[in-house]
């Protein structure tokens, strides 16, 4: 629709942001505000446009806005439009560019053999490549997301049976993906090979519930079942639940910043709570790297767990000694260069009676760019600290995403091309230190980090890329490659 | 307007609210960008609306909107129509009913001698009396708000200078007020004889700042010049600033509720740190009712500071037991049936990991209706947590506020009809306990409450009002009154 | 409201424009949809914004939008956010400058006695020097209207019943009014001494009604019982109808203009039929100014009927050889400079098939500033007219109105610095003629003009102003007055 | 877009609508706001929705709005996102169902080759059975209208250049199209092979430009160059315009009801003006059933011309008996029950003074479902008509039309199951009478209908429908068909 201007959000450029969450409900009366309260649980995997697509048995209804969740999907009359037992949904982070809503998910697609309405979070690494086959051939593209791409395989697949075609489909694709989609009779859940992106299945009632995240069945009240395995598809029907496996067998290698950063604190992947993950990473920090202090502060609120978790290993005080201002939510879309001038104050404000004279170990997550780093750093020395420490909960960021996070180009990233004595510097740090890579593995639970087969994707800490690049690799090397706008 | 539908906005309704907030410059360049920053700093004060009013020195512009500050005074196009040096501004929790954004401030008036913006945060207590008689005589009101009554006293004064006229005016009103005003020439700060709301001034390079809390001084990189006093008048030219006091000397009974919940925890208030009190109500709190436990687990995020601590001064690890979603904002709206009844979980989620087994201490800051005390113990047991606690930073709330802060009626006040026994009993928490009021007032700084001459304002607490409430005298018994809807 | 924002319509400003319509029902069950529709009928006497406020014998509620009534107040949920057996409404042509929708009616007053609604069609020519005097004894005024003005009157006035101030305030008030008002218990209607505006009172059942003209009464198939009196109040309650005649006797001086221009032409005034009036305008045009040609050509809509007139009178056939475009209505809001100079082709085309070789007649209502004129005389030579005749069905307008038309000042009109030879010469026409003076009032049924004692206001045409213009002597010569704003 | 939600628009639903006007430049600097302007003159054609696609050499833009083309395509920004020397435009009279803003044109696809802009006005007839093939071999449809099938039909031609495979869509397309498109390089016009439905030829300038009809040529300035012939394709591009007739040479059979209702007055069709046609219908209509009157009234404003055609063969003099607000434009758009049983009234009245005593002919262009005409025929009755005679400017219409233009199935057509005189009594008129299909083929220049080889298309009078139907067919009986929701 051209009357839509997306208006770009106030979202902290200076982090990782993950691109999408995924759900959906089969069995239940209130399938469409189910999804709603689970979209809502997962708002934090993408703030821009949510949207959700119902069956009622005969047909199907669907509705995508820009915004939260909140905004629109809570209020009864667009409930009302989403009728049946049968319902997912897709938090967007991002829709840049002209493309506007067009991009938003879900996306529906009438086949000859019925309708089709499909969610993505992950990145395609040769939907560029398919798009151009599929357009000589004759297919006409409607956006520019990997997702229609995805339709378009089924939609020309020689094979009879949707769920055939399906399998064709994702048979062709490359990348990180998981899928959640509805047909006229089945709901389908699929994670890539890899199980890059999480997905879990859960049960409320007789209903079977997929989620992107444990805490999106919390909200509803659902059952944890167990999470969808990397390369399995199910299918999920009035007559029950199936699995296919359609991928020759490879080892996971499931996204480790989820548990640095990108997950929900009270959710778990794979039996492991996140929190104490992160918990257990300021533990690490502090053995790794720990140093004489007063007082043990969190950037709020990512680094929250771990400078807990620093402050009980090394039994130095924990304080809030930096303020969030939470109602930054949409705020400062066009801020003044005035404004813009006062920087990360918009977010955040020292608290001065816990930092004056003291020795200040701060604790954050990651650092991307380095600005929001320093900008912090100044804020807290200006408030009167003696010394000023930053620890991060994850080695340094080398190495740009292709899976779905919207990451800097490599060149942007400020670990890229420093040491990390001199990003200390650059930050005006007393001292910086970042867990190691193993200290990582460790505290999820591995012994170390297995070279040869490692047991996550931790390509942006190592550049080591599980998966071929193709729609990157013809146009020259991968880390020039510019900003990745459209993964979902 | 009547095109304007103000939506009711999604604000916790079992907490107490305060219900604005207020800020002005005088003498910089960026007069209304800088007041747009320390609304956003004050946002936290009230959601509803945000109105600034400026004056480049020949004509006075504003413009009031409703939502957050950072959803339109953030616009370049915005701050544009507010061009000058000087600037007053106003956060609005509530513009209930039929009035809209009539009552949205700061109000504006052309009397014969110029224009005059105001803005106000309190509550009057004599208001409607004033206003009978000031209709009486022919003066037309356009809203419903306190603010207004303050205008028509100004307008049907019969001195001939407006600080006259002010002065006649607020001689004439009763309650709290902390008000910030705009004339052709002049800025005007004030604060009721009693100094019931908070109100500071500040100075950034040339120009002065009023705000409501030092928090908006920060944002803005000026410095704390100190509180305004009770009864103070401060008039601020290009000249200078100068003091009234108007009233007779009265002994300050500043609320105390601004340091348990209202007042954001980086801000201080005459010298004491918000934050470092709330720790010190927590440490109390674990000295007279403290109890065996394997974690303190504060409800967040207002009970945060006061479990940091219970916990430091109880030596019980400090945990995130409770994780809070932010995108509530001002979400869900309109929900429907299913989403009403899964009630508290929109917002709070329990972290399993925390819980389960331990027992658990719940700090929260204060009790009001209790039904969300019911659903929060229910819900941390349903995490599977042994015992459940329950440790409340202020005394029972047991009276209504007149004096600017959105309170239930007493009737719906829990600790109004209940023993404390009893609503350990209504919540379903294992003990519960609150701080004495003695307890409180120590952990402001006092050795105790002076019974005769008590040092801060605490009738929510107490039912001992500071002032004559001459608006509900006459219309019976103070505690059943309705809601105030029309404090500001 | 500060988020409003006026456009400018798109409104011919070559002609003249009756800036508003009036409207009321007292005793039916759907007075605010019936409101509605009367408002509909009178859309051509105000197309700016629109206004309905109704009682229910309790509480007024009101609801005031921008645009046309049928943009709004056929929706069911603004009509039932209007109950009530009473209601009052009002068109608006103009709300220019910043003051947006606080000047558009009806206004609502809280008086101590009650609520008090009003709708105004006309000009007071004194209140700018009441308005002055109001402000300096303690009144604040929320607009620019003159309608404040009538309501600061009353809420001042020393009279105890709302009646006796109703006619305190108009006593005091200079110019042209019709007004139509509701209080908790009466539907008041007046007109000025002069009865300059119109109103009429019908019957639909057993409720009765206010309008500016019969045609209102149509749509609703209401009867029509009589013209309201010059300077008579009529006062209807749930007892029935009484009138005062609070004014000495004074001779009628309707506007002239209403039958010209103004005045639907189904609608009948004194029970003359404007229809009627123009088609003899249109055969005394022809008498006084008749010319051999081919065909009579009317400028649509306006000139059709004095067309028909002289087409019947002269004996030549009458034809559409001009075509107006309907969609014009609030179109080309903001146009290119591509469109502006394209001019009045967006409203007219030629009709060429007419034109082609004849010599035409033109026949339009009236010249304000030429230009319009012009560019229809150049565009019905291009399309291959042999001559262009032009007759006007009004004297040349020389002067401004200051009765509630918006008129461009004295200077702007060009017959108030041409004779018509060089007006003819300017429109670039074969020939020009207007209506003599005395023919117009022949067409209306009048003998001739009365100078002693004229029978209609035709200021327009001979600056004979029938009362004092107060607000515009004071400053200076009236002709050199800007365009009168907030004239309602 | 799913944020988008169409209102019904207030469409007079007892009148036959040409659902679609399109228009192009190609070589000017201000092509856009040509389009605009050319749009707006054409504003008759489609009142729901329109489009604008520009190229400026190296990428296309597109706008496309609910509403009229005034309320959005003048403003500067929309016309400044439309850069370029060439741009075509649509208007759109319906967008029913779900598919809102999706099914607004011009239509764009990216294909291999390049992008590709299309605006349609007509209707296929075999677009379903295309689509179900379109979509057996994998194409996605988006929209449900014709002019996707025929992008699609493009994009899947085994062809290699563009102008070929828009020839080889063309062929397999049966119905009536006037299409007009942009290409990269081109721009596109073409009629089906019968030319049912209009386009013309025009220059401005060096520019080349296309149009639904004549009037859009004048409103620019532009040359009247001659009509695109039946089944011509023109291919216009910077070396000049060329020709294609890539059809088998037939018999044009433009659409005869274009002169009687479809058309502005003011344009000509193959040289023949449309309102010289309406009068010559009304002198006809006199001649084959006249009848001794005192007035011929017009059903405003499309009776107009065969009025006065009628009045000056009768000798009977014409008279404005209805007057008609023309502020209807998109009002009442949920009308109040109240406001329903009112009905036609909303948008006219009768003259009384007119029609008092009078034997009163009413001249109207079609009696569809007949309501209308019953409803006027009793308003003019209650106004005091003596007599009141019906004449009809077109014969009576007894089948529905497939060929763009939105009729009721034939069931709900008064003619299709009434004889004149039943009708007569039906609409309550003392005569009724209809042109004969001669008497129009006469009045549009023709001796007679030609039975064997009719010159127009006049199935709508007929049941000779010039082409197969095939999507009809193989439903069943043409006449028990739906309304063509989708036509375009």
């Amino acid at each position: 629709m051209d009357d839509f201007s997306m208006l770009p959000m106030a979202a902290d450029d200076d982090r990782l942001h993950e691109e999408c969450g995924v759900f959906g409900v089969f069995g239940h009366d209130d399938a469409a505000a189910l999804t709603a309260l689970g979209l809502h649980a997962l708002q934090h995997r993408g703030q821009e446009a949510a949207g959700i697509a119902a069956h009622d048995g005969r047909r199907f209804s669907i509705e995508r806005h820009a915004g939260l969740v909140g905004d629109t999907f809570t209020r009864k009359a667009v409930i009302d439009r989403l009728p049946g037992r049968r319902a997912i949904g897709h938090n967007r982070y991002s829709t840049t560019g002209g493309a506007g809503m067009r991009n938003v998910q879900p996306m529906f697609a009438e086949f000859a053999g019925g309708g089709f309405a499909v969610a993505h979070n992950g990145n395609l690494t040769n939907a560029m490549i398919l798009k151009r086959e599929l357009q000589r051939r004759g297919s006409l593209f409607q956006s520019t997301s990997d997702t229609e791409t995805i339709i378009h395989l089924i939609a020309t697949s020689n094979h009879g049976q949707l769920l055939d075609r399906f399998v064709d489909a994702i048979r062709r694709i490359e990348g990180a993906y998981s899928l959640v989609a509805l047909s006229e009779k089945k709901m389908l859940g699929c994670r890539d090979p890899l199980g890059v992106r999480p997905l879990v299945l859960g049960k409320l009632d007789e209903a079977w519930v997929l989620a992107s995240e444990t805490c999106a069945l919390d909200i509803i009240g659902a059952n944890y079942v167990r999470d969808i395995k990397p390369g399995e598809v199910v299918i999920i029907t009035d007559e029950g639940i199936e699995s296919l496996f359609p991928f020759e067998k490879s080892r996971s290698r499931f996204c480790i910043f989820e548990y640095v950063y990108f997950a929900r604190p009270d959710s778990s992947v794979d039996g492991r709570g996140v929190y104490a993950v992160r918990k257990q990473i300021g533990a690490e920090l502090a053995r790794e790297s720990g140093i004489p202090a007063d007082v043990i502060v969190p950037v709020p609120d990512s680094g929250v767990p771990a400078a807990i978790g620093y402050a009980e290993a090394s039994g130095i005080p924990f304080d809030l000694g930096i303020i969030r201002n939470h109602y930054v939510g949409r705020t400062f879309i066009e801020p003044t260069d005035a404004i813009r001038h006062m920087g990360v104050k918009l977010k955040h404000n020292a608290n001065m009676g816990v930092l004056k004279g003291k020795r200040v170990v701060l604790v954050d997550d990651s650092i991307v760019r380095g600005t929001t780093s320093m900008k912090i750093v100044q804020m807290v020395r200006e408030a009167g600290a003696a010394e000023v420490h930053m620890r991060i909960a994850s080695p340094p960021t080398t190495d740009s995403c292709f899976y779905g996070v919207d990451t800097p180009e490599k060149s942007k990233l400020i670990a890229s091309h420093m040491t990390i004595p001199e990003m200390a510097s650059y930050i005006k740090a007393d001292s910086l230190a970042f867990i190691s890579i193993d200290g990582l593995y460790r505290a999820v639970g591995e012994a170390k980090r297995n070279g040869d087969a490692p047991q996550f994707c931790d390509a942006c800490f190592t550049g080591d890329y599980p998966t071929r690049l193709a729609d990157y690799e013809d146009r020259g090397k991968v880390q020039t490659l510019p900003r990745l706008a459209e993964a979902s």
